[in-house]
């Protein structure tokens, strides 16, 4: 028996996860995927850079529970990369959804549910006045950059370099299809610095309309870094100075961080804020709130799409913010988020790997020492991921609700494992 | 009882349909989404500018019939301006999705639905050789024209002048919020005028990433236009000569006229369609397809949104393709739509009124002789809603399957009143 095996018989028996994993199911779907999709799979769903024995297509999910096409069982550290808020499936979200879809769904106009969904953001968010509604966060964000615009009269747009804002022409983070025109009327500066923003501001001269931040920086494959307060209230003084828009986009982080915005944690509000992901534990919504400032440049822009007015998701996204609240979802995600972090570091100590874990305990990520080309990253979320659970070496991850502590338990059961091999693999820091 | 309403009477007494329309929850909804929605409404489905008596918030659809807040009924010419094909809450549709949604949705990779659905696609639409999925027909054409630029290393795209693609900056119908640089390569032509065509072609010199183009001229406002079989062919053959990409917009036509795409009419194929509202009879869906040579340009383009890989409205697009095809859907639109045009052809003529019936049958817009500010339109549509039948004044009309001759026939009674009307207010023509 090669060492490797015998390790893992020894390393396995201790666990209740075992990796008897098969992909036959995942691998003809490839095939066949590979002759009617271009690249066999294409956006941040496609598994192709993953380590091996992440499946490519999913089944099911329940809670904290998810299941892929060969009936394997992993514990769900990535919640559909954010919209899984509360857990899959959660019974008061897809009973409202399924009530409101019985009744009408995508109709000539609106459902009441909108109305009351415009009512309840405004109710739970202190800088929200209005609210409108679309389906991706790219919507949400772009529609922010145009209501200020319209709102201003200007054209210049300052935002965080390397930031994820969207896949749009002006935003998708690869130049393949897009021109530089799509970015003319962009400037950038660094997050948390504040001399960076103060010298686009300058270059833009009198014609910036916004500013565009993430509550905390969490560009994919970087350690996530908190947002500075006092870079908080300086963006906040800088577009209070200029008449500039302050635009959070919240689409990744809200409702994980606060129910009521996710700089509602460093005190200040923005002008603008874009959600979508959590806002209706995982059905298609998207949304941006606003201050009264820009009701009016609000008004002006048409902002529109087929499915925009669609009851079904409004309805989701009520009950979705309603259990957020009445569960304490926020409050489980970060004991959860803490259990996890604390077992994580742990483990790595006594394994004498250096680790860093960074952002909220609600959004982790992990990244290992020397590990630029995310080689122990890959060693080690594909051991976990053999072992049933989900995590990602690149991305950050993201908790739900229904995680409990024995899910955590039983994860870091296996990321002992994983650590083990990272050690065996690269030896310690 | 004054002259209008003794002739209320005396025509509305031979009608089924009694106007004693109430709206008094309509109007409590519309004073609340004032204060938390800018305008109190936005978009397309903002009837601010309808007649009186559309409701601007709807609760229910049945097969071809709709119900506002308030409890009054109509029958449906609009469709949701173009999702619902089959007829409200078509069960086969509901059913599929329901039982995907029970299993999972949005999940951490696609479920093999989008391969089942691609490879229905690529079964279906004979230019097609692959397929990708969004959720906003405005996601489908933008990432058309990346994909258009990716392929050809080129920054020009050809668009109709007037032609609406979306609501995305470069190509949103009002200059609010947009800026110049969001145009900068786009350049106009005019539909079914080839010489327009060679025009803007030469403007772009040899930078001709795409030409865009619907399969009919329907821009809102005015009479729509089918389009010039040769003006098809001369687009296909100057695509083939410069290698340019022939982008068919048909989110708003897809699955009407043809099941294997618009300009199978016509015979001609372009290489990459953008599909979106008919797709999945409501549910939130689009779609690209296009062909092999465009096929490593589409796997170039990041191409990503956090619903668009989501499994419920993919199961509702498969049951709904299948349904157009078993029911024979499109024959069944073409029948009552053909129905619908002769009736209302003769009842104008017996009124003495002169109209224009233009577009496709299935998608049929009317417009009145010397109306350009729509004086007309809106008293005929006005009289109509009162009487329970959608139609819209400034905007082609939708036809689903579920419109049966009863149906046709019962709205047709409702027209021959409201064109009495026009013909009182605006003498004969």
């Amino acid at each position: 028996m090669p060492e490797t095996a015998q390790q893992d018989r020894k390393e396995d028996s201790t666990l209740k996860t075992i990796a008897t994993h098969t992909h036959t199911k995942d691998r003809a779907l490839r095939a066949r995927a590979s002759a009617v999709i271009p690249g066999g799979m294409y956006g941040h769903q496609n598994v192709g850079a993953m380590p091996e024995g992440f499946p490519q297509f999913l089944e099911r999910g329940r809670g904290s529970r998810i299941w892929d096409v060969d009936g394997n069982e992993y514990i769900d550290f990535m919640c559909s990369y954010g919209p899984i808020v509360l857990g899959h499936a959660h019974p008061k979200v897809d009973a409202a959804a399924a009530a409101q879809q019985a009744e009408a769904d995508c109709q000539n106009s609106p459902s009441s549910r909108i109305v009351e969904l415009a009512e309840l953001l405004v109710a739970t968010i202190p800088h929200a006045d209005w609210a409108t509604f679309a389906k991706n966060g790219t919507d949400a964000t772009t529609w922010c950059l145009m209501v200020a615009r319209a709102a201003t009269g200007r054209r210049k747009v300052l935002a965080a370099k390397g930031a994820y804002h969207g896949a749009a022409p002006w935003c998708n983070p690869r130049p393949n299809g897009t021109t530089p025109e799509d970015r003319a009327n962009l400037l950038y500066y660094s997050y948390n610095n504040l001399q960076s923003v103060e010298a686009a501001l300058e270059a833009a001269g009198d014609d910036t309309a916004g500013i565009i931040v993430s509550p905390f920086r969490h560009d994919a494959g970087f350690d996530q870094e908190l947002v500075d307060p006092a870079f908080a209230r300086g963006l906040r003084a800088i577009c209070d100075r200029t008449g500039a828009a302050l635009i959070l986009d919240d689409v990744r982080a809200g409702f994980r961080l606060d129910i009521g915005g996710s700089w509602e944690t460093v005190g200040v509000r923005p002008d603008l804020s874009a959600y979508s992901k959590a806002i209706a534990n995982g059905y298609a919504l998207a949304a941006v709130v606003g201050a009264d400032k820009f009701r009016e440049g609000a008004r002006q822009v048409f902002n529109t799409g087929s499915f925009w007015f669609a009851a079904a998701s409004m309805a989701a996204s009520m009950a979705t913010i309603t259990a957020i609240k009445e569960e304490r979802a926020i409050e489980s995600m970060t004991n959860a988020g803490t259990l996890f972090r604390d077992g994580l570091a742990a483990q790595a100590e006594s394994h004498g790997l250096r680790i860093r874990q960074t952002g909220p305990v609600q959004m982790p990520f992990l990244t290992f020492e020397d590990d630029a080309d995310f080689r122990k990253a890959l060693v080690f979320t594909g051991e976990a991921i053999r072992r049933g659970v989900y995590l990602h070496p690149r991305h950050n991850w993201f908790l739900s609700a229904a995680l409990t502590e024995d899910d955590i338990a039983e994860a870091l059961e296996v990321t002992d494992v994983a650590f083990a091999r990272v050690r065996t693999a690269f030896g310690a820091d």
